[in-house]
């Protein structure tokens, strides 16, 4: 398909050295997550479709540095730089609670690397449940399609060992007894949400 | 100050015809909410710092289009569209409570224009205290810098008024008697929760 500029031209790709080259699908993050994120964003607009939760990704954070104006056209960013995020990317609410969590893959089979996670989004997790929120993460296995509802609490169990000088990764056997197993489905494809049932009310 | 890339290079101007600027603090929303947003921002890093809360912007929504990596450097986005945010600016937690919020600024004294606010914006907030969470609006005066927070109740229902063929703005007197004046201070600058405080709690 072609990409068109929000005015209707075409897209047409630059000419100039290979270092330029348009964004797709997958490209960014060299795969991990997209999958995953396309999934949780479908079941997010299931469950609010449904009038069931409010929930939603939080946009990619972008340093904006400089932005054209064209005459009768939408301004444009020319450039700018993605930032680290300081928080987690889905949060919202449900049954009157508060709902935050991050989402990440791996294809390692035995175990899940704690590296994937950044220290401040472990002391945001820890501040939301302080204040009376739900924290998780949402741990997707690739090469198994296997997924898994891990609560904060145990996510920062592992996360203090690995600061105490412990192993830097939880053991998919950790995983699995800490965890609530998701069943990949149609509508939604993940229902997270019944997990969440599970485990906090 | 000058403005330098994340490389430590210094920023320098194009000397193009003179449809290219640099980002200025105010330039890119014709002075709308800038110092606003900046106020709300460091009361949120003040509820934070002690504890109270942990609400946070939300990152500007951009559709990105192309990006550079350059050898050595970090991915430079080298196109990208700005996106109407589907949802409000600041979310999160609060004793206990989802907490979610947007804040406008207007030029007028003696009335607010509805819009101000995206019927998606309305649909979600309404959404939000569907679910238990609370929902508000900060208003800014500019002109004689008076604030208000103004419960998603009563914005619904100045709202609906102009949906059913009313007025398309809220009066500085309706206003006035529906919702609670702020008084701007030093710590936090807008101490916004002391009247969440007192409409919700």
């Amino acid at each position: 398909m072609a990409i068109r500029y929000p005015n209707g031209k075409k897209y047409a790709q630059s000419d100039q050295a290979g270092s330029t080259k348009p964004l797709k699908k997958n490209s960014l993050f060299s795969n991990r997550g997209m999958t995953l994120e396309e999934d949780i964003n479908e079941s997010n607009a299931y469950y609010l479709s449904r009038n069931l939760a409010v929930i939603h990704k939080k946009p990619v954070p972008v340093q904006i540095v400089r932005v054209d104006y064209p005459a009768r056209s939408a301004a444009v960013i020319k450039e700018a730089y993605f930032r680290q995020a300081s928080t987690t990317d889905y949060n919202g609410v449900y049954k009157g609670k508060y709902i935050d969590f991050e989402a990440k893959e791996t294809n390692h089979t035995s175990s899940f690397p704690l590296k994937n996670f950044h220290a401040h989004q472990i002391s945001h997790m820890k501040q939301v449940e302080e204040h009376g929120g739900i924290a998780f993460v949402l741990i997707r296995f690739s090469k198994t399609d296997e997924l898994f509802l891990l609560p904060f609490a145990a996510l920062y169990d592992f996360w203090l060992r690995m600061t105490d000088g412990g192993r830097k990764s939880i053991t998919k056997e950790e995983i699995e007894n800490r965890s609530r197993s998701l069943k990949l489905g149609l509508s939604p494809r993940i229902p997270y949400l019944q997990a969440v049932d599970h485990v906090y009310f």
